[in-house]
């Protein structure tokens, strides 16, 4: 074991699909996010000392905790013996759960990336995601890949997930900002995903991958109409938006803002804007924010990031960046 | 009417889908292509005196043929009466019918373009697409902007029908090259169009989204694993693949040759394979000849050609392309 007897990761929020690339796209804020903390013990074994920020709802077992599943694969994968291994986790929890804006994809990934300093693994990043969906998807019920990639490596990335390179990371517009609204309400996603249905329609579907295709171009091109005109979610939206409380309203008032694009994070309830610049991204949370309150008369929460080229970091014990 | 009293246009073959794209993606070869020649007459009326190549098959009655629809499409649109207009088509097609090469859209383009130079409408190339969708369209049964896009600007395209622009140009990587077999039988457009059926399942919608995503980051990257990996087809290819005779047979001895890809030609039954460089477009398409001979017994062409940066051009009398 390293000298290090604790180390603490940030893993951030993410944003599932970027609208127009249902389970292709995702992207990082810089916050909010996860926190995990490793410590070294005399005790062997995997344990979860503490949670916080959960609302006491994320299991503490470490066999069904997306961030111990995570660590418990890295250990594995790097040869320590887990049950004499002795390490206890903590976990402070900035994201909701089932919120849409990947909160159990950065418990994971921070888990990871936590453990991976502790024991001064230095494993490759492809292993640290592929523990790393592996503890999300025990948490999730299955693996979504648009929420840990961007978490671990940062950026705007394009995810393939039995491809060679599963992970390709997207050319980042300096100017372009999220503003995420998170209701608080809970969207279930495996309901959010049955909505969908199995088929996709042959003209919807070749609509979305038409899409995905101008995007990236977009991107690589710095065009900003293009990317407005991309960013349509012809597959998930009109089967999911029926779930999200005063989606139509909040879409409404973004774009009458001056969002570039409003549509559903992940799979919900968090709705996302892309905007071109801080100042506008600002003005367009906050008519969000109204539309949300006055359609709904529920709280919301409001995030204003911009894409973040920083995923998941070590963080030194006074919450700084370790060097 | 300008001075000139005959001008001929010339349009290249193309290749529609590009195997990943099915309906967004189109590429240009330098060659074969139709060729229209308009030229004024003191007779009224937009006429087609003269077809060869086509084997008598393709319709002499200018409101069935692709290249005078389109004509009369740019003469309306222009302000031109097309039954005062004395203008004699004449029609030397050097593309198959039917055949997965993008024949009707060619001769649709290269109408347009030999009547604009004819009457010296200088239309822009947005009308002069419009017009040509519209020969193409009558033609084929339906339109096919990723023949007709790629026959009129050249190139490698994007295609999405109903966007602001239409036609997006893609990066194009010198080295890349088209070994394209075309079978001596016939697949109906309509036929290989019902092949499809009307949905496609949701994860093989994913995957062709994320491919198409990819394969437009590769071509601006320039990443030639990422290109190969990009091009396949799961949606098209898997339910027209037994229209077209020894396609899996062709398909191998092309990747044994080492072709990035091969695939079907738009509706086929043409096939395409992509290289990197005209060496290994010579080879492959040797190779595909020989199996497709081998196993089929019937005839073919084969096509070499870089993916051409120029579409539809006017030609000078002498066949050289006017100043």
């Amino acid at each position: 074991m390293s000298p290090d007897v604790v180390r603490t990761a940030f893993a951030p929020a993410t944003v599932g699909n970027v609208i127009c690339g249902f389970d292709v796209f995702g992207l990082a804020l810089e916050a909010p996010g996860d926190r995990v903390t490793a410590r070294s013990s005399d005790r062997p074994g995997l344990r979860i000392t503490d949670v916080t920020g959960d609302g006491g709802r994320i299991p503490t077992d470490p066999r069904k905790n997306s961030a111990t599943v995570a660590a418990r694969a890295l250990l594995r994968a790097s040869g320590w013996d887990a049950d004499r291994t002795g390490i206890d986790i903590s976990i402070a929890k900035g994201l909701p759960l089932s919120g849409g804006m990947g909160g159990s994809a950065a418990s994971a990934v921070a888990g990871v990336v936590a453990v991976d300093a502790l024991l001064g693994t230095e494993a490759p990043i492809e292993l640290l995601l592929q523990c790393a969906i592996e503890g999300e998807a025990r948490a999730s019920g299955g693996p979504h890949l648009d929420n840990v990639a961007p978490a671990l490596y940062g950026g705007l990335v394009l995810v393939r997930p039995s491809a060679s390179r599963p992970v390709i990371r997207l050319p980042i517009l300096e100017e372009l900002h999220v503003a995420l609204l998170h209701p608080d309400v809970e969207v279930s996603t495996r309901e959010a995903r049955r909505a969908l249905g199995r088929n996709v329609p042959l003209g919807e579907a070749v609509g979305q991958w038409g899409r995905t295709a101008a995007f990236v171009h977009a991107l690589h091109e710095g065009d900003w109409d293009l990317l407005r005109e991309s960013l349509v979610d012809g597959v998930a939206e009109p089967r999911r938006a029926h779930l999200i409380p005063g989606f139509d309203v909040v879409r409404a008032a973004a774009m009458e803002a001056g969002a570039l694009a409003c549509g559903i994070s992940g799979a919900g309830p968090s709705m996302l804007s892309l905007c071109r610049g801080p100042d506008r991204a600002s003005v367009v949370a906050s008519a969000m924010a109204s539309a949300f309150r006055a359609q709904t008369g529920l709280p919301s929460s409001v995030h204003l990031s911009p894409v973040s080229p920083r995923g998941a970091r070590v963080e030194a014990s006074g919450g700084e960046d370790a060097a």
